[in-house]
């Protein structure tokens, strides 16, 4: 690895808080911030471990923190801190594109940056991992971020996925299912309104709402109509 | 806990080829092989951590062996490692049923077994990720099990999951999807063949298959389906 980009990954290793002369594997690490536009090899792989990093992370975090929560409740908010959505909105926090070598193709494809954040992240969380077999590399700076998001979650009586209460609200009440009309403004440039969802129930349109993707869109949508609802 | 219970775990322990001497969290596999008919604590909590640590396991796993597989071929394998199927058949392996604590209302639902021995068997992994933080206690004596696993999905074409590669196969052909019809036999004694299925494909019947969930009938019947359609 080229010293400068050394320098580089020691760098983001003090940004996520821990010790300077913290012993990371370096490689893997290089690995984990390089996208699959620059060939083999690149976070592919690890992402696919880092996927259950998190979702262990996470999962121990809920089980220490709240022990008298129901599995129902641990469920719902463990599958909010694992969301793509939240895993790109903490790699933001630390700058992480900035650490992300990838091909000029794939730059010009701004939709893809979510899941791009995203999957670079899980694919850290791996690296970090597989340098100690444990979390002990994670949980220091990864725990306040999701005690910080859990305590939102649990205030929210939707839990922050409105599409499923919506659901399981129509279906309680009407035994009938909401439906989404979804259309792509081409003619915007800003992209967290990319996308456009009308939610429809029984004839009548209850809410819209715009996102990046399709399904940050529907979300927006079901929250108004979430909202309306159960006002 | 009774000594006699301590007795019972000591010697699940052995029985997984641990070392004798192996200091386990007692109370948490305790807790791990409660069922919820027992009231609380049971193994629900430890069971969704479980999920995960069975998950990180797999994916190690086939990282550490497999490292010029594709994360398609990781994904195919890692979802039937993880299955119920698959988690209630290596709990099996160990009788771990006869260390499970129940209520007799539950030991009359022949139905739930294999749920019920995949949730322990999960719950039994977290309590043994927690003693220790890390897959110490697991890897030594799972990684034969995925290994045996892996080979055999492997070897087929269709990874073990009939359904998918019937609906790949027919989308891929005809742009259109296999459709399944499932019956219970109420009238069968034998729990293998409580579910019948029939999967259709433009009007035709393409085969039948029994089982004891309406999904393992379903695989059962795209198994045949993808057999004929394939040859």
């Amino acid at each position: 690895m080229h010293p400068r980009r050394q320098q580089e990954l020691v760098k983001l290793i003090a940004r996520l808080g821990l010790p300077v002369n913290t012993q990371v594997n370096w490689c893997l690490l290089d690995m984990a911030l390089t996208h699959p536009t620059m060939g083999i090899p690149n976070y592919e792989q690890l992402e696919f471990i880092g996927d259950s990093v998190v979702r262990l992370a996470a999962s121990e975090f809920l089980w220490e923190t709240y022990p008298d929560k129901s599995v129902g409740d641990f469920s719902a908010i463990r599958k909010v801190l694992v969301s793509d959505r939240i895993l790109a909105q903490i790699a933001d926090s630390y700058g992480l594109d900035r650490y992300l070598v990838l091909a000029a193709s794939a730059i010009g494809d701004p939709s893809g940056r979510i899941s791009r954040l995203a999957d670079a992240f899980e694919a850290v969380l791996a690296a970090l991992y597989l340098t100690t077999n444990n979390l002990s590399l994670i949980r220091s700076w990864l725990d306040p971020h999701f005690q910080k998001l859990a305590t939102e979650i649990l205030e929210d009586p939707a839990r922050q996925n409105y599409k499923d209460a919506l659901q399981e609200w129509t279906q309680g009440k009407y035994k009938a299912l909401p439906e989404y009309r979804v259309r792509e403004d081409t003619g915007t440039s800003d992209r967290s309104r990319r996308f456009i969802a009308e939610v429809w129930f029984r004839d009548k349109q209850l809410g819209t709402g715009t996102g990046q993707s399709k399904k940050a869109a529907e979300q927006a949508a079901a929250k108004v109509a979430f909202a309306l609802l159960t006002q």
